[in-house]
């Protein structure tokens, strides 16, 4: 059996191979996405968001425990900030996750930081349809939401939570509103918290004044992940949600497409003259604007 | 007098409407920073990085106050995770900056994240070459570090200092190997808590683990920038780094340059077609990446 067909039946093994693959963006990752993708399209992709410490890991285990009670398949892509060479493996996350590692209806992996731009969203994007077309139900994205990566990877996502605590600082205002664009929900984690309150009347606030959601009703679900509250009422949110916006993933696709033409093209150039260019540049001897505007006066799509 | 004479010769009104024009992404912008960038190398540009609650803003606030002390010119970037419509207005980090407000010699501009991928690394790049053809010695770029944009614009910075503090959680230590990469110093801050001392022996062991820094000596320097302890062993430091670096900026313009064509490539393709192509590969009735592999295929480079 090959490798497309076993992980079209859900084979552990194969997945696995494949997750590497596409980890390591090899050309096979590529031609097996390109098999795969007529198979996707079936599950829920669910981003988990928020700032440091708002205790996402903790929430997307309970949400997986409470999913795998209603005998529905996951798969579980921590994005992680980390660098490569140190892998995912410090993170405290991973420990927590190791409760599932028996069960073959949890599979998990991990994305780190790619040293090129968008490379994060793109490969994420890539691992969530691995997991849809081995016919997981519901895949759950964690990322660390306070970067540019996560604002794309959010937009990826048929539903976005927001994980946010009670009594964090100035820094988190900012990063607040910085999600305020991506939420389709709010969880408040930590609600047993002093602030837990304060906090919703401030994301309240703060949604009313939001040009994306002024006037719309987006749900602020209480959590306290650590002992399990809440994440039934979490899961509701973002059913009712996925329900109510119905995609038809065009949006999504023309985003997909743009960025999948922009990482490829680099690729087609010649890029030893650009790399020569840049030791006139960096002497100040030729102008960059220049260069750039002689080299896409010369790039032509032909029909 | 044009613009481009006065900002050359440092004329705050003109520097900050190029600021925005720059911000605005505006035609004019481009057409300004092409003939600024012959008058651009000769500034020091210092990233400054971290996560959270690090006290970044505290600490170029001093840097900022020593540097003045020694008759240099400061431009400060602010570059803030939050959204467009928000702006930098909530962070608290602004209002500690006031305190250069009415100082000609310093220079504040925010760059907002921006709707479209890498965009906040190339504003940020612009944003520091119209500081540095203006004549600012230093320039100090302040990003919340935890995303693939604060690690693009810590490459683009001839030294970049990732601030840390004692007692942080399990996802700070993900971040902290994040931007381990970046570092070409580490400032502890907040050095009068407890954790300290623990924090500096983490990083060293970090360091030597580290196949960037593996065996190389990248300093470590605590402050107590609320009080304004270690901001001239900081800035020592730093100009040491820079110093023995002695980039040629060959480097930064390989990439640069790329970034560049990429950014104006796609402006330059029929997008509506690749938008038709989209309703089909959301059907399911086209495969991506046949679309993207055709569109490449016809996408030459004449001479």
């Amino acid at each position: 059996m090959a490798d497309i067909e076993r992980i079209l039946a859900g084979d552990l093994r194969a997945m696995a191979r494949a997750a590497t693959a596409i980890e390591n963006r090899t050309a096979p990752a590529e031609a097996l996405l390109k098999e795969l993708f007529p198979h996707t399209g079936k599950a829920t992709i669910v981003g988990i968001t928020g700032p440091p410490g708002a205790g996402k890991s903790t929430l997307v285990d309970q949400l997986t425990r409470t999913l795998r009670g209603q005998a529905k398949s996951i798969g579980i892509i921590a994005v992680d900030p980390s660098s490569p060479f140190t892998g995912g493996a410090i993170l405290g996350d991973r420990i927590r996750m190791q409760s599932h590692h028996a069960d073959a209806g949890v599979f998990i992996r991990s994305m780190a930081t790619r040293g090129r731009m968008g490379g994060l969203a793109a490969g994420t994007f890539e691992m969530a349809m691995l997991m849809d077309a081995a016919g997981r139900d519901v895949i759950l994205v964690e990322t660390v939401g306070v970067g540019q990566d996560e604002i794309e990877i959010a937009r990826l996502a048929d539903v976005t939570a927001v994980v946010l605590v009670p009594g964090m600082g100035d820094d988190i205002q900012a990063i607040k509103a910085g999600l305020m664009e991506i939420a389709d929900v709010f969880v408040i984690n930590k609600a047993d918290q002093a602030g837990a309150d304060r906090l919703e009347l401030e994301l309240k606030a703060m949604l009313q004044i939001s040009p994306q959601h002024g006037g719309l009703d987006v749900p602020i679900v209480k959590t306290v992940a650590s002992e399990g509250q809440g994440s039934c009422e979490a899961l509701d949110a973002i059913f009712a949600i996925k329900a109510a916006k119905s995609s038809d993933g065009v949006g999504i696709w023309k985003l997909r497409l743009r960025e999948m033409i922009r990482e490829r093209l680099l690729e087609r150039l010649p890029l030893h003259e650009l790399d020569e260019a840049a030791v006139g540049v960096a002497a100040r001897r030729q102008n960059p604007y220049a260069v750039v505007e002689e080299w896409l006066s010369r790039l032509k799509l032909t029909s």
